[in-house]
């Protein structure tokens, strides 16, 4: 698909970094400090610990490469830029649910190459490395395949909260979920790796960031999947994002939530 | 707590014959059938086999006790019975969360006594025997304690969707949501073993059957919580019922929810 130089051993290497991190700190001491008290944006020392540790690792292999990370921010200039976040889905984090996930992405020229996010409590790896996307759990590693589902009518949608959408946005995800199949909430970056496996068929998320999505573009395209802005264009900046399964199905989710 | 005659070591010999069968299948070949068309009630292969698998060892070591499934129903007449869902959270299973739970509880004189939740996939178990409750992963174990939050503005509110509540029953868990402190959607059965964790502090669920519950009433309660109907009468028999996790914030919940 790409020659980029890249490998998934560097990316299984920096996804250690952070395990390591994360992990002890998973339902045990959290720390949450509140960096904006008016509406509960918790982050925790998992958080800034994992950056740090995913931060060291660069440093040491990829040393003039860029990295933007959720708490640390841009730092370098390059071509070449790592996009982090740490901790994705803090708020299951800091309630116990192992859906959140460690998300690094790679870009080149803007453009996402490669990525992996990891979930140590269930042990899962989902990452595509410019060549293929897979997955691994307890040792078993697979290919990622997302599913040939043509129609809306019969596709699984996610998204962490219909509260996401207000006024015509909101109005946009009902008409999309009145139409599927089955819609389940709560599932942050965890609802994109299904996505790209094979088990949901549509996902729509608003306002994200960049680290929010940078890790997830190559593994869901790297396994079939679609992943685009409302808009149709390109969701390496973040925003209001749509994911689909193959490209038949997202030209049909667009023309519903299509901004 | 009490004398029962119901051991954490059987609990656990239940679970692993569920396991066994629900494991296997979870992300596989899942032979989604449909028992009612018109609103996509899926039931999985994995559903009726580990519940058959359950019932084997109970004919083997509680030949006398009834039991009720959500697979085949009631047998038995007993003052003791064994109330069973094979797969709790039968849609996130077929769209690969791993959320869902085998819930196996244990009733005297119709009343919670026992249970255990299993989570197969993350390696979780979360178990009352009567005497103490427990969660397990990986091989470490621990005591459940829920939290001592006070007031509905410090709770975190979990329920599996908004759409499970209608008219007055809608109004009366926004009303509970605005006041929470953090809110989240999609956990099924695992949100009352994050409140029975203490994780989490408030469940609300609309609609529930007997099995959806009974495993986890002995959980909640043997671990410091409080669950009941929302008209504050004993959750046994389902219906729409409310955790928190502790005595003073559930008479705050209830004056809220109460129906």
């Amino acid at each position: 698909m790409s020659d980029i130089d890249v490998t998934a051993a560097l990316l299984h290497r920096l996804a250690d970094a952070a395990d390591a991190e994360t992990l002890p700190r998973f339902r045990r001491s959290m720390g949450i400090d509140n960096k904006r008290p008016a509406d509960f944006d918790p982050v925790t020392e998992g958080d800034r610990e994992a950056e740090r540790a995913i931060r060291r690792v660069l440093a040491e292999t990829r040393p003039d490469d860029g990295i933007l990370g959720e708490e640390f921010g841009a730092t370098g200039d390059s071509t070449r830029q790592w996009v982090i976040d740490p901790i994705d889905g803090t708020r299951v984090f800091i309630s116990g649910v192992p859906v959140w996930g460690t998300l690094i992405g790679y870009y080149e020229n803007g453009r996402a190459r490669a990525g992996i996010m990891s979930q140590p409590f269930t042990g899962e790896r989902f990452w595509g490395d410019g060549r293929e996307a897979q997955r691994s759990w307890r040792g078993e590693t697979a290919a990622l395949q997302t599913r040939a589902t043509e129609t809306i009518e019969a596709a699984t949608l996610f998204t962490t909260s219909p509260r996401l959408f207000k006024d015509e946005a909101l109005g946009r995800f009902e008409a999309l979920e009145a139409r599927c199949r089955l819609t389940r909430f709560g599932t942050d970056c965890y609802a994109f790796a299904m996505l790209a496996s094979g088990f949901a068929d549509i996902v729509v998320e608003g306002g994200l960031q960049p680290y929010d999505i940078a890790a997830l573009i190559p593994i869901i395209e790297q396994a079939g999947g679609v992943v685009t802005t409302t808009a149709g264009g390109r969701a390496e900046a973040g925003g209001d994002v749509v994911a689909s399964a193959n490209p038949r199905l997202h030209e049909a989710v667009l023309r519903i939530v299509g901004a």
